[in-house]
């Protein structure tokens, strides 16, 4: 399994009371879709799949799937800190039909040594056999920061089912390594979107991030830029995107993230705590920093231009 | 609610097969009342709370009280990602009759602020207002240091039924500071083992640790030393238990004590991954050790001196 | 060489205009050894060594051993970024008659092991090798926070004039372990004020400390009441200490001392950058903060005492 | 100013006992003259500025620019704990024609602030006004990671001679809006030589690395490559940098890249403790793993290319 193009890491939908709204998934999958999306990596980071219950997490994969027919992919974070729990979301993803799971480490108990971490892996994938097992790195936010060529040899040897990496780290050089393991035997997908041309320029082809949400248009436009060799676009169009995402820290990403769907349409609902929604003052900040660097209408442009 | 003495903060019991052992808790518990414990907290870092499924978090918190049967405190942590499902854990253990719950912080998406983690707190504690509350300080696991005396301030404001905190760190000036919040107002129970001596010369009154499972009477002998006066006493002993848990880091502190209760006869199994248990070999080092520092026979002589 | 007792961490002494007053230095040396304080530490963290050049620390080592003239003991810090530098900065040390050395760890290169910085002190201790040698061991700014048992097996071998370690940091159970090294064999000054009181309880006879320059009778009281077995007092005394302490990290540790001295009559000058001095209206906020604590009233009573 | 193309952070040169050796200098130089290196920067991290006396800082400045007779840039790097010795190495560089200045964040104490980090900048700038001021951000080794954005604001403000900034880290979207700051009105010179093409990618123009002391070649057909659109071959051609990087850490980054300059004929001598020069056995494995990558081989098809 090789993925080409982008996958969005989507947000899990709320009601005002802080519910589950299962009914939203089918209109933000239906823009996805149009936006030209590969597919969607569901309860991971950005979908707050840690703050949510085993029978949510599983009815929002089932939700999913059945909004998205089979018409791009989806990938199933299952994460947890118990192992167990891990072992039955993946068993349960691969029971509904996704195309593939992944895991972070272990973020209570933390992996020791990267052998650690691949026995980890190796127990949460085993409960899938039949689908892929990409891990998910993230060491911003686990702390597990062991090296990722080690971690490769090691899954390659413990992991029967094992896919590659959701590579979520600024370390370029060490992703060009797992790029080039074995001749590019695993799949690298790449994780941070403010970075996603730096990883195009060293052999990145898919990517899953955040703001593939919402702005995808953008980041294909940046693709194909780099396709056609034309670097000086890509270049601009890359810095629209980080100025776009460098609003996002100060806010709190996902929330923030949230609002800026919901500026398009789409109401997503709040976040669970400790993620706190934007207040209504700083829903108008957000709105008026995109204004003012043109985000909405060069996004428009962009889809127009396709 | 304040607690004098000893609350161990007891193992979980498994099976060779990973599985729980049920059965074995009242064999433990039986131990630890013998050993003059006061009570015991369950599902914490030390019972492995977090490798655990929600079922068998509260399978063991029943297995618990049922052993007991109020002959001590059962004191039940809840702590979980999902907020939503600390809040199902908490009241559980209070419908099933625990004396108190608790909670560490977030630990995937880590609470910003202070008031962030406060809020945190409060939406768990209210899901069982008719106990007490105590927010399980931990910050070498769950990396958040926030400053504990504007967290009394905040939770006294916030949380009804907050009694105090579980306070482990060595930073012991601010535990003082913590101790004499209002006069003493809350409860704050010490959760270092091998800075119990340290804890006792600035106030401590009550101690939550991991090797008071196997290891209560050395460490009730120093608090009795200590209460009549007698330092030196108090010294000597506290480095029976500093020079024990040294050898506990080196093999893993869970696995390690688990082969140490073994070795007094209760074989406490297994430990779920990422945690390994010790290799036949390892667990013969640490006898060997232990048996170089005459721990067992000391805590004999201790036992017998009662 | 084992010291018991007080060792003020003191003060570099600025005019306003930001260079060396030397002046000041035999006004402050006749303060301590009022306050029965048993030696002075001079240009370590708190006396800004990092802050100065080469020739200042010497003058302002020369000028402390000329005030102090043997009245009690000097103990000069030659850490450095160039071992080079801290091997001239020895010398000096040794043959202007300071009566032991000590030198934190490499701080831009940092030691890659527990035997590479055993290695680099070695360098130090060597170009002072009639006198004693002292390792300073302060994580929080070094970041070096490597197994001190294994250092002193390692310094034993090495460091022929190895005396200790001046020990500043929380971990109260492996200072304790030091203490206990070969039944007590080197110096463990302990270096957190705030903690003075838990270090006694393990075994603790000398330390070093920043507050001992304007607070030392508190301290020697702390001490008095622990030999005294009045650990009620003690506790009680302790609390004054840290309470006074808290108020420190908010306006920056060493220009709040600079300021604290300042307000008993002795004005000790700016600080150098990045440190910076407290505005007017900060020190007052302090002198309050102490004043609301009765701070200077309970120092009064018991130098009073004594 | 604005740098265009690769500045070596060269290394000092030692004799065999550890002194410093001024006759290698210009040998060294030559070879970077040679392969197309625009400047050096000396006395850097790489240079084991830290680890030097300020007396051998200065004499090696001197020999650099007399041997460099203006035919490239030079840089040197004065940054020191003391900002009074930093201000006298920039005065120095300053009075013997180095082309610009530049400094680390304070490590010892640090910047509590990036407008404290600017004032300590500002202050070192100040002494050497007549020649520009880069900024050396570090972040892995002074642990000082302010937002570059809010720095450039205040260093526009507070230093008149200010330049740019010397980029060592790896969130290359930071270092984009840093090089877009008021339409590139600062000079940002890239710091990671695994990442050049990423950065290259997004805008970067000039670099500053250790490891084009002996392979610029090898970066500058990455320049090449990626000006004249085909960036199949830049990829490649960065893919055979980062294999060679990734063999520097195991041995220690600045003892391995000695050794390899070693492989080329030029003896540079050992290391400063804490840095201890490679055994002869792990020469010889560095030496196999890069003839095993034909690292030499391609190095010398590219040299004869151009």
């Amino acid at each position: 399994m090789k993925i080409k193009g982008l996958i969005a890491a989507t947000f899990s939908t709320l009601r005002t009371d802080g519910s589950v709204d299962l009914e939203m998934i089918p209109l933000l999958v239906e823009q996805l879709i149009a936006d030209d999306v590969k597919g969607v990596f569901i309860c991971g980071t950005n979908g707050e799949g840690p703050n949510l219950t085993m029978e949510e997490r599983m009815q929002i994969a089932e939700a999913y799937i059945k909004a998205v027919n089979k018409r791009m992919l989806v990938l199933v974070h299952v994460g947890h800190t118990a192992i167990a729990e891990s072992r039955r979301l993946a068993k349960h993803a691969s029971d509904i039909g996704a195309d593939a799971i992944s895991s972070v480490a272990g973020f209570y108990f933390k992996p020791t040594s990267v052998n650690n971490l691949a026995d980890c892996m190796a127990a949460i994938a085993e409960a899938a056999p039949d689908i892929p097992f990409y891990y998910y790195h993230i060491p911003a936010i686990t702390g597990i920061a062991v090296d990722m060529i080690r971690f490769l040899e090691l899954a390659e040897e413990k992991i029967p089912n094992f896919a590659g990496i959701k590579y979520t780290a600024a370390t370029l050089h060490e992703y060009q390594r797992c790029l080039n393991y074995k001749n590019g035997k695993y799949d690298m997908l790449f994780g941070y979107d403010e970075l996603l041309l730096p990883a195009l320029s060293i052999g990145a082809k898919g990517a899953i991030g955040s703001t593939y949400t919402f702005a995808a248009p953008l980041y294909n436009a940046i693709i194909r830029a780099f396709e056609e060799g034309n670097m000086e676009r890509a270049k601009t169009l890359q810095w629209q995107a980080v100025q776009m995402i460098s609003c996002l820290p100060e806010y709190g990403p996902i929330p923030t993230q949230k609002a800026i769907v919901g500026f398009g349409g789409l109401e997503l609902g709040p976040c669970r705590l400790p993620l706190t929604a934007l207040a209504a003052d700083k829903k108008q900040e957000v709105k008026q920093f995109l204004e003012s660097m043109h985000f909405f209408e060069n996004l428009s442009l962009i889809r127009n231009e396709n």
